[in-house]
């Protein structure tokens, strides 16, 4: 066996997630990881920080998604519209991988330690898409309320994904919690006189 | 001495942040705030489960009341508006002792660890406003988007309070933020032909 391993990285993460999900997340050890998937221990730490690590590494490729997505959103968008977009990109590319994707919220779900790992990087997803909104001109504190919005929705809608049996949309889901969420801060517009037909054009446009 | 003692904990309290804020978090003993304050250990962890929880006790004070003041918000208010509501009676209890929060948070921003706990804090305190919610009639999702927001919108107007020397009002600053990002949601508003002084008149409401 050389030294270079094709898509070591892969093999190691589907070996941590098979027996995370088989075994629990605290008694698996990288010896264990590495072993199923034919693989050293010296290998797995060429990848992987530590064992939770093969849990959070997408959400690195999120947070670079998002920022992209982000700075990508036409001049003309507002930092909510070019968050609510850069979600629903990112609810795209999760959902290609659906029974991955769940088996890791589950495996992170029954672990309150892997739980508060997940609001940590959650933080810095919203601190993240802030820092690109002020890239695009928009200014605090907008950019860390449009920001912070939009991880609320993604959340929000996730959830609601990851308990939806099936090939429910996600990118959907999210386009339609930021739309209630829209509903819900202008409901007032309608005690002010403002038209039922207005409202719904502008709440169906994001 | 007897075991009855005037105000423990308030004494354990004061002394544990001047400990932190002069030599720091990590190295203050908890022996070190007992004898400060003039109590044993003991005293200590009948009062504290350890050194940490002296900075986020008043964080379920705060959940306490902003369950109260959603479930005591009139029948007639929307799920944001007593979120809204119940925040901005939070920021008025914070504001009646500046010093002693812009210190906690201060001695907070400063120690990863603890940075991390009031993350995981927060999260709880946004389930509970959601659970107070849903004790309204509030259905999900709209009951976790509304709690959700109002944290974001929580956290951004207290960042600010804290970064503006003098004495900023934080309710204000906290409905200011809310009504801001009511601005936001309903920018698309103004294009599909709303009166401005209609929008006006809705984001003023809250």
């Amino acid at each position: 066996m050389g030294r270079w391993e094709p898509d070591a990285r892969g093999r190691l993460a589907k070996s941590a997630m098979a027996l995370y999900a088989e075994q629990g997340f605290d008694r698996t050890t990288v010896a264990e990881i590495a072993a199923r998937a034919g693989l050293t221990e010296r290998t797995f730490f060429r990848h992987f920080a530590d064992k939770r690590e093969v849990l959070f590494y997408g959400m690195e490729m999120l947070r670079d998604l998002l920022m992209r997505a982000v700075a990508d959103a036409p001049p003309s968008a507002t930092a909510l519209d070019a968050v609510g977009a850069a979600f629903a990109a990112a609810g795209a590319v999760l959902q290609e991988n659906p029974e991955r994707v769940r088996l890791r919220d589950a495996i992170v779900s029954a672990n309150a330690e892997l739980r508060e790992r997940e609001l940590i990087k959650f933080a810095a997803l919203a601190s993240a898409v802030a820092g690109a909104l002020r890239e695009r001109g928009v200014r605090e504190p907008a950019a860390s309320l449009a920001a912070e919005t939009g991880v609320a929705v993604f959340k929000i809608a996730f959830a609601r994904w990851v308990s939806e049996p099936g090939q429910a949309d996600l990118p959907g889901i999210i386009r339609e919690s930021m739309r209630e969420l829209r509903g819900m801060l202008t409901d007032r517009l309608a005690e002010a006189g403002v038209q039922p037909s207005a409202r719904q054009d502008g709440a169906g446009i994001l």
